[in-house]
């Protein structure tokens, strides 16, 4: 065989942490890869406004430029990966190379949640390929899975804990009792958080990564401010621990269910049974859970960021490219899984249309009555109560009283809750936490 | 476009359980497959020898027929899906296909571990391309995560819990103390386990899958028989209770390990901590851990056999052939991961070289003296002791001795057992069970 000699040229936009792991498998891994691929992927050219990245990565003479956009605009360069991110400089590399007939691979989430169409099209037009594994949880193979494995597959519902930091910090919380301040602090510390870390904390980045998946599970277009979110900034010890006591773990867990004319799609801190996998994913790591009608419940494991994992998953796409170019495919997979014209736009289910079950937690007055006018307020709104609980210590004059709710609208539980907010009784803002628990129903 | 004319004819050899499975998704999901692929995936031909499986699957007119061969070699027929399952018929009619230069998709792992060499010249000189993602962990995608993936990575290790049955009877012997026999018979009562389990329990299933998973990770020819294999016959619900004690729960475990120069590959009762996620896959579900080196850790999780998660499976293998022929790919993917021409022979480290630590369990005369005889047998032998334990009651005037040793050699370790074993204070069979620690070393 001649292929010993066949290679595909890249191009790398952006050395940081991630593109400095690519760097790193190409380099020290290029035999392996070659073995497998029957070509090398060469990294012909990286790109970095910092001049000084290029000094630790030892590229040969003449690779490293600071202008990524010769890179993107090469003729010599038919694939690019895109690792700066942003949807500045970053949008319009990836439109030129794709424009230009190139494939990309990008890590951006933001940018293919917010212009996911636009980069699709410039895809189709130009001929190449977009892949985008790296953006959703790091080395697993998320995306793949979706597309390919699940085919035969109407995909009912996917649940993911796609956020290491949130998940690193509410690990910390619920293993030490320590607060949500005090987890944050740490995380940053370790460098599993960013000195601002709102993007994560605010369930923002899930968000992003739950549009993506959503598209390409149910083949719909997204709108991901459609998407509930809260983030976990409000969570406390104190709630963290009645939860364990109940059987539940607290996790920043997204949420996608197919109900065939509409998507549920939100991102919020969610009581999962402790007896479910993914209550089991700690520290940093992450985890989807993907239910298909045919395949069953099936769950990825694995380290959803980091340099070395994340830079993994740029390398399984370059691969996929270079196998569609040696062996001549175009297209294989569509973009977003969907055929173009199949891709639908299915909404997504109002916030207040939701319905699950709740845990509520108020501060109440410690004298008699208070139960019964807090109930009488849930009762009135048709919210059918499982059970309440008095649970830890009186402070400033008031108990906690802890309810779980069967199943309920969350329109009616937002307009109940207001109501009791009101009650003179009650001290404080209410605490609302939705339940996802496949064993208990209604 | 005019691509909703396109279709791809597959022919079906074998129509038991799973293949019902496939006939099902192809009718009752061919939309959605067409949404997502571009092309129907239509079912040409079903074969069968038995003229009454026809009846259930409410085929069309002329589809069914009872002479496979004929469906082998129809030229109108370019994708083939075998699942009659052995290695007689199974084997020719591949063979046929593939020479044919037809597609295949096996669910046939010990024909894979078997004869990969022989199917996979076929596939080469024919032109096809032969798939068997639905052999190993039914609807989870380790074939795929392993071929495509992990491209970028040197594997350094793969862990894997791939016998439904085992892992459905170590389950209940674990939650209920039952004992092997009782959980064998609920497994049969409840269709976990064949009328004769010994494929399954003795670990042979969890060997095949074991030589294919090895292939496609180090990319080296496998002989499945240099395979150590002990099964779960003889675990007692004693040594799970004290595994317990201990921290640990006991998983039939595939292991395979890259040691470079030498493949670790082996499968026997193992006792893992139970911290890590693999302890925590109960009943009949699966589970892979792969480790890569810049992947680091994850793991797959589902339903590793049954119905319609394998029939899952044969239909994403489908899919990829159709994406395939309908973008002109030829050869996209190797058969086993790597390039031949890279595919090496890296032998399996023999049984008695393996170094790990050890569970021992003696029935010991309850009299001074007995722990310095067997401690001086293992000393003789240079193994380590890290915990001696008295545990359980005396039964047959001999108490249950545990012996947890530090990382040994098995050689030496099956040379100090025969000797214990010898001892005059010592009473039947000594029991050992390998540990798989990666908290522990040494």
């Amino acid at each position: 065989m001649k292929s010993g000699k066949k290679e595909i040229s890249v191009g790398l936009l952006g050395c940081g942490t991630v593109g400095s792991g690519v760097v790193k498998i190409l380099a020290g891994r290029g035999e392996l890869i070659r073995a497998r691929v029957g070509a090398a992927i060469r990294l012909a050219k990286v790109a970095d406004l910092r001049p000084e990245a290029a000094a630790a990565l030892d590229l040969a003479e003449g690779v490293f430029t600071t202008d990524a956009f010769s890179v993107a605009r090469d003729p010599a360069i038919p694939v690019v990966v895109e690792l700066i991110g942003g949807e500045g400089a970053a949008r319009k590399l990836i439109l030129e190379a794709l424009a230009l007939g190139k494939s990309v691979v990008t890590a951006n989430k933001a940018l293919i949640a917010s212009h996911g169409d636009e980069l699709f099209k410039a895809a189709a037009e130009g001929g190449g390929e977009l892949f985008f594994e790296p953006a959703v949880g790091g080395a697993m193979p998320v995306i793949k899975t979706l597309r390919e494995s699940m085919a035969g597959n109407r995909v009912e519902s996917v649940f993911g804990i796609l956020n290491g930091t949130c998940n690193y910090i509410l690990t910390r919380m619920t293993r030490e009792g320590i607060s949500y301040a005090t987890a944050l602090a740490e995380a940053k510390d370790r460098g599993y958080a960013e000195a601002d870390p709102t993007l994560d904390v605010s369930g923002m980045d899930t968000v992003h990564k739950l549009a993506i998946v959503i598209a390409i599970a149910f083949g719909t277009r997204v709108s991901y401010g459609d998407i509930f979110v809260e983030g976990i900034e409000r969570i406390t010890p104190l709630d963290i621990a009645i939860a364990r006591e109940f059987g539940y773990r607290i996790k920043l867990l997204a949420i996608a269910k197919n109900l065939g004319d509409r998507v549920e799609g939100r991102v919020h801190p969610t009581m999962i049974p402790k007896s479910d996998l993914m209550a089991a994913v700690n520290g940093a790591m992450n985890a989807v859970k993907i239910v298909g009608d045919a395949a069953g419940e099936m769950v990825l494991y694995g380290p959803g960021a980091g340099m070395m994992p994340t830079a993994s998953a740029v390398v399984s796409d370059l691969v996929d490219i270079a196998r569609n170019s040696l062996s001549g495919a175009k297209k294989r997979v569509p973009v977003f899984a969907f055929q173009p014209r199949n891709i639908g736009s299915i909404p997504i289910l109002p916030a207040g249309e939701v319905e699950t079950r709740y845990y509520m937690r108020f501060a109440a007055a410690d004298r008699p009555g208070v139960l019964s006018k807090i109930s009488g307020a849930l009762g009135h709104h048709g919210i059918s109560i499982q059970s309440v609980h008095q649970k830890g210590r009186k402070s400033d004059g008031a108990v906690p009283i802890v309810l779980l709710t069967h199943t309920a609208g969350e329109s009616k539980v937002r307009a109940a809750l207001a109501e009791i907010a009101d009650l003179d009784v009650i001290s404080g803002a209410p605490v609302l936490i939705r339940i996802e628990d496949p064993n208990e129903s209604a």
